[in-house]
């Protein structure tokens, strides 16, 4: 069960919500393209499934709608960013663009941000880079939900991380991963739709592995890729999103949906560039990453694989699809919407209010 | 089964195979300082095990000894080494200290590899960073070992990553990883001590998975840590390592065992600094690093563990007892370092040669 509705009427709708609990119209639109980007790429987790907690955020005052993200400290490469609790996509635009543009000048750059609040996406911010020529990294703090090996609750956030890479002409290299097995979200969504969950996703309140997805978030750590991987890279990405930008780390962290709408989350987050350009022609890098990109498309693959897949290439599919034809939303987000419109009173013919 | 020998001996014994083979002073000593701090953490898979294989490529000529490692382009924030194919660890050490610098005026420094051979232990240089206060990352590349989701054969190289935060008078946080679900050395340890792997860690050539450890390399590929992860933090490392600084990438990359002694492997490999102090005072930032890690200390523990570690705590604890106690190198090692002294006809009494 799905509901079939263009980008540009959910962009609208989008703009509607926002505009309608007071954002203003540049925050609006900034927080509309990124949640209706994500939703175009498929990844309807981290897209306009969100807004109504986001709105509920905004109208409880935690998200504020008088205040613009700010440099509060800055050299030539690098910055910190106080996002004054605004919402989390304007912050991260904000820090991403400014990264982007010390990196032109410097090469590489790194911009830290406090203050912020969920960011949906990680993706979203890489990709930003990328569209402008220059290899993007973001990643961003979370209230803890991944367990580390041998705790009993969760230790880290599931710190998502994304990276973007130029490809000339063609579509990013884009990543976007969450630090833990699978992201939080995608237990959530099996819980909304009453489904149980394979059993190395998720443990009990006792460390013990589960399928029981409505464990999550109260009751149950999401287990961390890799082991010790998945939970020391969970540290660098709080190192360089929380501990060096003065944000809050770990419990400190509001929830962005569970903690009181009055008052602001303060996560942080980080945003790297790195200006291909200035460091290698951009015709030659391109060359060298189609070079790449050839050499996997072509590579042998497993009985019943057509070929190889880049990172980000299933979602750049879905989204030339999803601008042709419209996109498909799962019907956990319709219910989510038709909820928003509710709560709004805003009326939305393809969605049936 | 292992053998005790003292750090110093241990690195004597470097220093004169080194020199034996031709080697600089100076390269001999920093190879030797990177080898022996490895097994002194107790990992013995990239330590001293592998000074036979370097010194048979020095002495084919593949590793140059006439040369020094030099930076080739650069601005404030970034540079792009050439190796010249000196040691792998001597040029990672000139790039790390050229990135320290570097970070230390600009906040942050990008420095790319060209020319490069297997560089050991990538901790060790995110460790330098962190030694002089800076948070480090160190990456590279390498000849393809590890499948993507779908792929009959190896796409990427395991392509190792480690980072490491200075922790104010503590032990640095110190993460080092291979993207594989194991690192490859760990499966050639299991084939050279006659014993099976766990069937997550390998796939045949037909992509099935595989208990015989004697298939890697030539006839087996590891897999990717967390499937899609592994394999798109691959080819993030890739791009920083490989494509954006010159050097080869995947299948042009040399086997440093395998590939004809006798020329350059051309590895990539990347080293980022940056520079706490510039961005936060380093004793506000030591405190928020304690917290954390005080933190993870006292966190509820599963039953029958005693405590959190960090990353990086078990090597550092380990380090302590060798330094104090000795090294207890394992068999494997000893037997690659008898066949070196045999190779060289080097004396060594605690070699029992």
């Amino acid at each position: 069960m799905s509901t079939r509705v263009s980008a540009n009427e959910l962009h609208a709708f989008c703009m509607t919500a926002l505009r309608t609990a007071g954002v203003s119209e540049a925050h609006s639109q900034i927080t509309a393209d990124v949640l209706v980007m994500t939703d175009t790429w498929g990844v309807f987790t981290h897209g306009t499934k969100l807004l109504r907690d986001y709105v509920k955020r905004v109208r409880g005052g935690g998200l504020r709608t008088d205040v613009e993200p700010q440099v509060v400290a800055s050299g030539p490469a690098w910055s910190l960013v106080d996002g004054g609790s605004c919402l989390g996509h304007v912050t991260s635009v904000f820090a991403m663009q400014d990264a982007i543009e010390r990196a032109k000048k410097s090469g590489i750059a790194y911009v830290g941000v406090k203050n912020s609040c969920h960011f949906g996406a990680a993706g979203y911010y890489a990709w930003l880079a990328a569209k402008a020529g220059l290899i993007g990294i973001a990643m961003a703090n979370d209230i803890p939900s991944v367990a580390a090996a041998g705790s009993r609750r969760s230790v880290t956030g599931s710190n998502p991380i994304a990276y973007a890479v130029p490809n000339g002409n063609g579509d990013p290299i884009l990543l976007d991963m969450a630090i833990s097995t699978v992201a939080g979200g995608k237990v959530y969504a099996a819980y909304q739709r009453g489904e149980p969950i394979p059993d190395h996703w998720l443990l009990d309140s006792e460390g013990r592995p589960t399928t029981d997805s409505s464990l999550y978030p109260a009751n149950g750590a999401l287990t961390p890729m890799g082991d010790y991987k998945g939970y020391g890279i969970a540290l660098l990405i709080e190192s360089l999103s929380g501990l060096l930008t003065g944000a809050s780390i770990t419990w400190q962290v509001g929830s962005w949906i569970g903690s009181d709408p009055a008052k602001p989350t303060d996560h942080g987050a980080a945003f790297l560039a790195i200006d291909v350009n200035t460091i290698m022609p951009s015709d030659q890098f391109a060359r060298r990453v189609n070079h790449l990109v050839d050499e996997i498309h072509q590579a042998p693959t497993a009985d019943g694989v057509e070929r190889l897949l880049l990172p980000g290439e299933r979602e750049w599919n879905h989204r030339r699809k999803a601008m042709a034809g419209g996109i498909d939303l799962p019907s956990d987000v319709v219910a989510k919407l038709v909820g928003l419109a509710d709560d709004l009173k805003l009326k939305a013919k393809w969605l049936g209010v």
